[in-house]
């Protein structure tokens, strides 16, 4: 699927409004074309089904997370450390900005059929790499104490995913502060505190 | 709302299995009643809509989640360390054991009329206020050392509640070492290592 036009991207947000409102199954295609603005058959012309639709903007989502991360981690350099930083940024300022993005995987990602959720797995995929070879580099310089990459891996992405559930635009917080302190919570899981009753035997690095 | 009978348990798991796999909007009353193997009217008898319905089975999962946490909390002492590792202990076996549950809330709770939605956030806030009075006393107490007890709490919740979208009961890890892993991270959180590069500043106990 290629990038969609602007006259696309009009169908994906009224979709996205119409998804998140109503679920898949009771989702309305009438109603995005309502909200679009458009004929019923100029949005069959660009979607030939609700499936399409909702594949195109799962994908669309893909794309804004991918835009925000690397555009976050083309400064960071090769330092895991600083690339961690600008990983957890990247997925702050993602969660902060398209809170919307979240809520539609949750719900819908279950509606995908097949061949679309395969498509959509893939690209994904793209996505969970970044962090995996940041922490896998991390533990190799031995930057990164933890014994457990994976555990830390998911417990970073799913606590930053839910910033998008408690942040407030009109908060005390902006997408700075969040990311300095989410940062910071992301390397106290990589850099475990030793003394907390933790059992040395199996440390050190390989 | 009162703890369901023995038959409406009956209904609840069918209304769980057709909401997690239609969607609330899509889902049909009829195939409740046909898994349930009653005829529509005895559905109705007991649950007299669909939202009726929905409302029953997320108080159901809040009650699953209640009794499971305090099941761990009850053996734990005063102690917020070992509170703490109960109440991550708790986490880990809910998710690990209703899996559905988390799918449920992620995909369901915003199909909640007013009513419904406020009786439900009214049950929620007391197992968010296990969390939120461990870590407060923790913190008093100096046992954890965290700037950020609501950072934690949150990404506490998170790291645990995604647990249901990845264990596998065949796979490798149980819910005792996965358990035994999310209390150190959470611990992590909370006393998190002070020679990470970070500004030793507001550092201190009140």
């Amino acid at each position: 699927m290629r990038t969609p036009s602007p006259k696309q991207r009009v169908f994906i947000e009224a979709g996205r409004k119409e998804f998140v409102r109503n679920g898949y199954g009771a989702a309305s295609i009438r109603a995005i074309a309502q909200e679009a603005g458009v004929s019923l058959s100029a949005l069959y012309y660009h979607y030939k089904s609700k499936q399409d639709l909702l594949l195109a903007i799962l994908l669309d989502g893909v794309d804004a997370y991918d835009a925000v991360c690397d555009a976050e981690l083309a400064g960071a350099g090769d330092d895991p450390l600083e690339q961690l930083r600008a990983f957890v940024r990247g997925n702050v300022v993602f969660r902060t900005k398209f809170p919307e993005h979240g809520r539609m995987v949750a719900t819908e990602v279950r509606n995908l059929e097949p061949e679309g959720a395969r498509l959509y797995e893939q690209r994904r995929r793209v996505g969970k790499g970044r962090i995996r070879d940041i922490i896998e580099r991390g533990v190799e310089q031995g930057v990164f104490t933890t014994r457990h990459p994976d555990d830390c891996r998911r417990a970073i992405l799913a606590m930053t995913s839910a910033i998008a559930n408690w942040y407030d635009p009109d908060g005390p917080d902006g997408p700075d502060e969040i990311a300095d302190r989410y940062a910071q919570m992301a390397l106290a899981l990589l850099c475990p505190n030793e003394t907390i009753d933790r059992p040395r035997g199996t440390e050190g690095s390989s």
